[in-house]
C-alpha cells in the first residue's frame, strides 16, 4: 500500500477529480442503435426522455467496415447490430433534432471513425454549432480491432496514421472532442482476465502515444484528449481494483516513459460498460441483478461513464423496456444508494489497496514483456497478445464446465421454464429501403463534385497531409463510407488477417 | 479509527468468524407464507428446490395477535399477509415432508412465539427429531411490537416473562436454538435513521438481557443465543458501516454492562432483510436493482443470513417468480461476485471505519439518553422512542415531497405506461376453509385433556412457573393458539396502547 495519494492527485488512484460525483455525476450513456438513422435517431430521443445524459452511438458491420448497405458484403447485416449511416443524408436524419452542441456523443466506430467523425462534424456545421462546442467521442482504436474484434480495414502503420491525423485534426478544431476511447471492454469480453484486460489496453495506448509523439504531436496536449474504455466484469472487489490500478499505472507511465508534465495528461479518463459476456439467455431477470452488480463496481471505480446492459442481451438487442431499466440502475444507484456522495469509497480498503497494487504489479510485468518482445505492434503480428487472450478464455470455460465457476441459471440453480421475455426485432425490410435510400443519394448528388473530392482523399492518403479535411470535403459532397473507404484502400490496402491468432 | 482488530476477535467489527463466508455462506432465508398450510407448504418445498438454506415463516395476523381463524376479529384477515395456524393439525401440515432435523426454521412471530415454538416442537417430536437437533429462531421481540409493528397482546412486563421463560427453556431443552430475534427491521420500516435502528434495538436487547438476568440466568449461556434484525437500506456505505458499528457496540455492552466473558455471547449475530419500505409500485422492475444493492450491503457488512424482497411486494405478497428471483439475487451475488471470498472486504476504508465509529458513536449517545430516562421500557411507556422514529419519519417524507430525496419512477423519473406484472392474489375462499379446519379440531379432539391442558397453562401464567412446558402440552392436546393465548390472558390482560405514540 505505496499510494496514499488524495483523489485528484497523481497517480490519480483514488480518482481524476479532488470530489468526483460530488462535483459532477459519471455521464449515464446507453449504447444504441439498429435498423435506420429515424429509427435509431426515434431511440435516442426516447432515452433523452427517459434522462440519458450523453448518446452512444451503436453502427452496423457494413458502416464499421467501410462499406456500403448495397455492397455484396452487407447483405443481411444492414442495421442488424447497429444503424445504418453510409451518408450525410443518413447521418442527418440520425441526429435529427438532436442539438449537437448540447449533448456529448459516443460512437463506436474504428476503422471508419475519420468518416463518421468528419459527417459528424457536417452535420454539426449544418446546424450551425461551433465545432470547439463539439463533445463527444469516437472510439477510434484499431489495435484492439486486431486482437479482440474484427473491424478492421487498413494494415496496422496506416490505421495508426489515421489515428493520428485525427489527434491532430481535433487538437485544433475540436478541443473538447475525446480523440480516442482505448479499449480494453473487448479484450475483456474475449477472455482476458482483469490484469490483461489493463496490460493490453494500456499497451495499445502506449502505441497510439509514441506514434503521436513520432509525428510530431505534443503529449502534454493530445494526452488529454486520450480516453478509454473497461469492462465491469462480475468479480466485485476486483473491478473496483482494476480501475483504480489502470489509473495509476497509466499516470506514471504518462509521466515516466512519455515525459507528461501536465495533469490532464496523465489522468486516465474511462467509460465503462457492465460486461455482456457474463448475462445469460437462461432466466434473463438474473442479469438485472449481474448488471446492477457491475454498474456499482464502476461507480466505486470512479468511472467517468457509464452503459448498463439491457437484461435481454444474450437474446438480441435491447428493447425499449429493457433499455429504459438499464438507464435506471444507473440512476438508482446515482440518486438512491448515496455512493456518489463519497470520493473513492473503497479508498483504504485493506484487500481493496492490496488488490490495487497487484493487478498494477502483475500489469506492468505484462507490458514489460511487451516491450521486451519489441512492443506492441510487434506483440500483435507475432500473435502473443491474441494467444494470452485466448489461453485466458479456455481456462475461463473449462472452469464454467467443470463447476468450479458457477453460472447461476447455466451450471447450477437451472429451472425447468423456459424464459418468456419480448425479444427485439429490426425490421427486416429496412435493408431494401436503406439500400434505396443511398442508391438516391448517388442519384441526385453533383458526381463530379463528390468524384474529385473522393479523389483528394486518395492524393491525401498518397501524402503526408491531413486526412480530415478532405475526408469532411467528401462527405459533404455526399460521398458515401464505403467510397471513402474505397478512396484510402487503393492506397493503404487491405489487412488479411495473417496473424497467428 | 480505533479499531483494528481482526475478523472473529472482540470486539468482531470485522465479522464474528475468523473466515466469515469463506468457512460458511450466510444462509439464504425467504421469508415466506401465506393461505393455509399446505399451500404454505407447497411454496417452501417450492423454495427448497430452488436453494433456499433456510425457510422462514410468515404467519397471518389473527396467528400473531392470538386469535382463532374463527375470531371475530380475524375476519377478511385470515391467510392474508402470512399462513394462518391454528393448531397442531396447521402445523403438521405446514411442514409436511419437510424434515425439522436438517433444516433451520425462522419463525416470525412475537406475542404468540411461545405457542408457535411449542406447535414446532410438537410436529418435531412427532417426526422423531430430538429437540437438541432443532436450530432455527422465533423473533419473539415484543419490545419493538410496542413502537414500531403492533403484533402485541399482553403488557410489556408480562411478554418480558414470557420471553425469559423461552429463554430459560431452550438453554435446557433447544440448545442450538436462537430464542429471540432482536429486531430492528421494523424500526427503520417505520422510520427510524440507521443510527436510531441500532440504538433503539440494542436498547431493546439490553432490556431482555437485564430481564434474563434478573431471573437469574446466566449471561455467558444465554446470551450466545440472542441473535438480531437487521434492515439492508439504500444507503450503501452508511448500511455497510452500520452492521459493524452494530457488532463493536453489543460486543461492548455484552462484556461490559453485563460482564460476559463468552465471546459467543459478546458476538452479534444477524439476520438481513432488504428495506420493503424502498420499493415502489411504479417501474416495479427498478426494485430489482435497488434488492441487489441492498443485499450486496449486507453481505458486505458480514451478515450471517438475508432475505431479498421480491420486486412485486410493493404490491402484494411475492409471486412464485418474484420470489424466485429473490433468491437468484442471492445466488448471483454468493456464486458470482466473488465477495464471499474476502473477509470484510471494506475493512480499512477510510470512509466505512469513519462512518462506523460515528454511528458507533451516535447510537452509544442514544442508549445513554434511554439509560438517563429510566431504561428501554420507561422509554417506551412514555413515548420517547416513539416520538423519535416519528420525527425522523416525518424528515424522511418531506425530503421526498421536496424532491431532496429522489426516489427514481416516484418524483423523478416517471413513465407514462402503468406497471404491467402479475400480483399475486390470496384465494378468497381460504378463510371459510380453514375456519372449517380448525372447528373439526375443536369437534374430533379429547375435550377434557384440551381443558385441562389450558387450565394448566392459566396456572402456569400464575405462577412463577416456566410456561413452556405446558403450552407444549397443550398443543400436543390440540389446544389452538386462540385458546392457549385466551388462557394467558385471563391472566396477565391484555396491553391498551396507552403509551403517547
Amino acid at each position: 500500500m505505496a499510494d496514499r495519494s488524495f483523489p485528484g492527485e497523481f497517480p490519480f488512484t483514488r480518482g481524476i477529480q479532488p470530489t468526483m460525483y460530488r462535483g459532477r455525476l459519471w455521464t449515464m450513456r446507453q449504447y444504441a442503435g439498429f435498423g435506420t438513422a429515424s429509427e435509431s435517431n426515434a431511440r435516442y430521443k426516447y432515452l433523452l426522455g427517459q434522462g440519458v445524459s450523453g448518446l452512444s452511438v451503436a453502427f452496423d458491420l457494413p458502416t464499421q467496415m467501410g462499406y456500403d448497405s448495397d455492397h455484396p458484403l452487407a447483405q443481411g447485416e444492414v442495421g442488424r447490430v447497429g444503424v445504418a449511416i453510409d451518408s450525410l443524408d443518413d447521418m442527418a436524419v440520425l441526429f435529427d433534432g438532436i442539438p449537437l452542441g448540447s449533448v456529448s456523443t459516443s460512437m463506436t466506430i474504428n476503422a471508419t471513425a475519420a468518416i463518421l467523425l468528419s459527417l459528424y462534424i457536417a452535420v454539426a456545421r449544418r446546424q450551425g454549432v461551433p465545432l470547439s462546442n463539439l463533445s463527444g467521442t469516437i472510439q477510434n482504436d484499431v489495435l484492439k480491432e486486431y486482437v479482440s474484434r474484427g473491424t478492421y480495414i487498413y494494415p496496422p502503420r496506416a490505421s495508426l496514421r489515421i489515428i493520428t491525423d485525427i489527434f491532430a485534426f481535433c487538437e485544433r478544431e475540436l478541443p473538447n472532442w475525446n480523440t480516442i476511447s482505448i479499449s480494453g471492454y473487448h479484450i475483456r469480453e474475449a477472455g482476458a482476465t482483469a490484469v490483461q484486460e489493463v496490460a493490453f489496453t494500456l499497451a495499445d495506448g502506449i502505441a497510439y502515444v509514441q506514434a503521436a509523439i513520432d509525428t510530431g504531436l505534443d503529449v502534454n496536449r493530445f494526452g488529454q484528449r486520450l480516453s478509454f474504455f473497461f469492462n465491469a466484469h462480475n468479480n466485485f472487489l476486483e473491478e473496483i481494483a482494476k480501475f483504480r490500478a489502470a489509473r495509476r499505472l497509466w499516470a506514471t507511465i504518462m509521466r515516466d516513459r512519455f515525459g507528461a508534465t501536465n495533469p490532464r495528461a496523465q489522468q486516465l479518463r474511462f467509460h465503462t460498460q457492465t460486461a455482456g459476456s457474463t448475462l445469460t439467455a437462461q432466466q434473463p431477470n438474473n442479469n438485472i441483478v449481474r448488471v446492477a452488480v457491475q454498474a456499482m463496481a464502476a461507480v466505486l471505480g470512479g468511472t467517468q461513464s457509464l452503459h448498463c446492459n439491457g437484461l435481454d442481451e444474450a437474446l438480441g438487442l435491447p428493447t425499449e423496456d429493457a433499455a429504459r431499466l438499464a438507464l435506471r440502475t444507473q440512476q438508482v444507484i446515482a440518486a438512491e444508494t448515496g455512493v456518489a456522495n463519497t470520493v473513492d469509497p473503497v479508498g483504504g480498503s485493506y484487500v481493496i489497496e492490496a488488490l490495487t497494487d497487484r493487478i498494477e504489479r502483475e500489469a506492468a510485468a505484462i507490458i514489460a514483456r511487451i516491450d521486451d518482445a519489441g512492443g506492441t505492434l510487434r506483440a500483435i503480428e507475432t500473435g502473443l497478445i491474441q494467444q494470452e487472450i485466448q489461453d485466458s478464455a479456455y481456462r475461463a470455460q473449462q472452469a464454467i464446465d467443470s463447476g468450479d465457476t458457477v453460472v447461476v441459471g447455466v451450471n447450477r440453480f437451472q429451472a425447468d421454464d423456459a424464459a418468456h421475455i419480448d425479444v427485439f426485432q429490426v425490421d427486416p425490410t429496412i435493408e431494401r429501403q436503406q439500400i434505396a435510400r443511398t442508391q438516391a443519394v448517388r442519384a441526385t448528388r453533383d458526381a463530379d463534385a463528390c468524384r474529385s473530392a473522393l479523389a483528394a482523399v486518395t492524393a491525401a492518403a498518397r501524402s503526408s497531409d491531413n486526412l480530415m479535411p478532405p475526408i469532411i470535403a467528401a462527405v459533404e459532397a455526399r460521398a458515401t463510407v464505403g467510397e471513402i473507404s474505397d478512396a484510402m484502400r487503393v492506397v493503404f490496402g487491405e489487412h488479411a488477417d495473417t496473424f497467428r491468432s
